[in-house]
């Protein structure tokens, strides 16, 4: 039997689990700087909590786990007998994986809300499935990196999530735009055009502008019964880059008003440290999300085509859905795979980071061989990163593995250096040889 | 709607999580130092890949999962017919949960032959789900550790995992004792015994030796038709717990020698560098499992009432079942969910490591939020962990979050203090206040 892996899942060989491990790390430790606490959730949940929050087509991609047991014995008859696949689930299936992090998080703020404080600041690094049609760069497995702080509408946050933005990406050498808007800036827009009534066919519309261009966005706002003048003064506001700019529509929206003095709050908190990304107001970002309310973010990376790398905004009700009222929050996510992408792409992966053995030790006899595991096994008291060719085979084929494996250094024990107590040292980089002690080798080795 | 999760898995707080993460970081520096290498394998695997792995009553306690779209279309009429919750299975789920990290590493190793260098060491720290009847301390979603060195039989990676063992439980403060035997050696007393073709009746009996005693072992063993001197010779050598006693086994048995050959090698590495627990030669030590062909590993807790908190052994042909032959590997297992009982219960998690949070700045105005965040980002840039009540509200509700999160200090910025460019930091265990400027902050915070 051939063995093969589900479609849309992958096996990570070491060299990309570090690389990926080191992405997590720098996202992981720039979050708990930021006081933010990690939790985890399970992989299963209740299809009671994951069903219909992600719409029809989230249900449809919810992954399924069948009842164990003598599941059939309590299969709903009439969907039986119709094949209804959609009628049988309750009835052989209570469990699901979980499809993201947010609804297991408000469910998770629910049940614990004796257990934590307001406000509450957490991320979550964990796995999520989708039954999403695999294709390049799209899996059903993958993970999501999310940070968000609930319990308080105070800006301080948005702007914490600005910088936290920023020294991830400047920690993992990406150069980025961070763009902000908030939504009620864009309901500002809509009320100074009097269209505040198509206010969500005017966020979905603008949110396509990068993809289909600004007349087909205007085609797709008069088809829905924008006035044309209306589009063109929306067009005209959500291109503008300024608080300044877009003072005009304060007169017309208190809503629109407040929008302008959150973001311009968030950038007077910013102002402590300059930032080392850039940050631009863009009005015509819109994140689809109806569920955004205030602030709202989007990263991009500046050497690659990618979509966006990072984003989130403020949402209000978080918990609502199980019942816990009035939980605002704002939080973002990294969008971790596409990162990694990136970051291969334009080699931006530190070597040193990635090397996860510094030494090897081959041996000519057992007599070495046994010289050779005490001093891996000193090596590696001192944290040097050590590994030792198991068996005195022929040398030759030892230093092929500890090339093929790409070990830096290599260490060989034989006749001469058992009687010297020294170590042969071979830089396998540059070819250079040299006989030295142990001492020094952990003096050269723990500095690296 | 009142929200909860399935039964037999767990939600973790924060302060979990911290003492987890502990526990994993230990565990997997530990593993990087002796030149393991990290894999992730998918969460789904192919039931194909699964099913019959792990007997019959494995297969029940697989978690499957539903194929997507219009499943009941395809499923098996008869079975339908029959409701037949066995027989309807491959028609309807063609993935499952990962049941632990054995057999997805040997499909890992099949697939990717052509991608690593063999020996080839990996570790893996994942979750693995089984669908067993939930109670306390076993739950149906848990964490496995895992770390092997396969295609090759030299006895370094015995002696290697003996002292990751030991530096794993020396690191993590547990006093332990490490127990090692060899099939061989059992099977040398089975021979010496004279009753070889009872070999795997002996092995499951004795290895029941300390929950039903000697008298029932013996029991079972002329149940299953050893003579009762046969029994009494067995039950004298698995008493012994050295070489030494065991020597009269060589002369009966060339595969006993070959075992007590074995173990002595392991000693003769392991004599390079005194190991910190014991290592005991425990001749009773069998690991019920079908599966170990040399070396066998166990490690006990003594400070406390916990079966083994760690185990493993030498196994033939990990791979034979994915068709690739000759693949030789040793391996031991780390039950983190035990250790963790046992760190919990004995309180040996170090406080330093699990505090999250160093400081949190209160304010009493807008102007002294702002200042307060600016800190703030001073302190993070210098990778402080730092935390900052978003609102100037009453400063006894800021102190009474500050203490019921357990923060160990406090930084009240007033008018004062913002006059004075001071911080008012008061230390939340002794309760002592000073007046400090920030630089010194940075110095008195950065240090810990």
């Amino acid at each position: 039997m051939k063995p093969g892996i589900p479609k849309g899942t992958r096996d990570f060989l070491p060299g990309e689990v570090v690389k990926r491990q080191y992405i997590f790390d720098v996202i992981k430790r720039t979050f708990e700087t930021f006081g933010y606490l990690p939790i985890e959730t399970p992989v299963m949940e209740n299809l009671s909590t994951l069903t219909g929050k992600y719409g029809e087509e989230g249900d449809r991609l919810l992954f399924k786990i069948l009842n164990n047991g003598d599941f059939m014995s309590k299969a709903d008859e009439e969907a039986l007998r119709k094949k209804d696949s959609v009628g049988i689930l309750p009835s052989i299936s209570k469990r699901g994986l979980r499809y993201d992090l947010t609804v297991p998080f408000a469910r998770f703020v629910t049940m614990h809300q004796n257990e934590i404080q307001l406000p509450f600041k957490r991320y979550q690094i964990q796995q999520v499935w989708r039954a999403d049609r695999p294709q390049k760069g799209r899996y059903q497995e993958f993970y999501q990196c999310d940070v968000d702080a609930i319990g308080s509408e105070s800006l301080v946050y948005e702007a914490e999530l600005v910088q936290i933005l920023d020294t991830v990406f400047t920690q993992l050498g990406m150069r980025v735009d961070i763009k902000i808007n908030n939504r009620k800036i864009l309901y500002g827009i809509a009320e100074y055009a009097g269209i505040a009534d198509h206010f969500m066919t005017m966020t979905i519309a603008i949110d396509k502008l990068d993809k289909i261009g600004a007349n087909k966005v205007i085609g797709e706002m008069m088809d829905a019964g924008i006035p044309e003048t209306s589009c063109q003064k929306i067009l005209n506001l959500i291109g503008k880059s300024s608080i300044t700019d877009l003072e005009i529509i304060r007169t017309a929206s208190a809503t629109g008003a407040q929008g302008l003095d959150e973001v311009q709050d968030v950038f007077t908190f910013l102002e402590s440290m300059p930032l080392v990304n850039n940050i631009i107001l863009d009005a015509s970002l819109a994140r689809g999300l109806n569920y955004y309310t205030g602030c709202i973010f989007e990263v991009q990376a500046l050497d690659a085509e990618m979509g966006s790398v990072a984003g989130g905004g403020r949402y209000d009700d978080l918990t609502a859905v199980f019942g816990m009222n009035d939980v605002s929050g704002v939080g973002v996510s990294f969008g971790a795979e596409r990162i990694y992408d990136v970051m291969d792409e334009l080699d931006l992966f530190p070597k040193s980071a990635m090397q996860n053995v510094q030494i090897i030790f081959l041996s000519t006899d057992d007599q070495s061989l046994r010289r050779a595991f005490k001093y891996a096994t000193t090596l590696r008291k001192e944290g040097v990163k050590t590994d030792i060719y198991p068996k005195a085979v022929k040398l030759k084929k030892q230093f092929k593995y500890a090339g093929d494996r790409g070990i830096p250094f290599v260490g060989v024990i034989g006749e001469r250096e058992l009687e010297d107590d020294t170590i042969t040292l071979k830089n396998m980089t540059t070819g250079q040889q040299e006989s030295i002690s142990l001492h020094n080798l952990i003096e050269k080795l723990s500095q690296k």
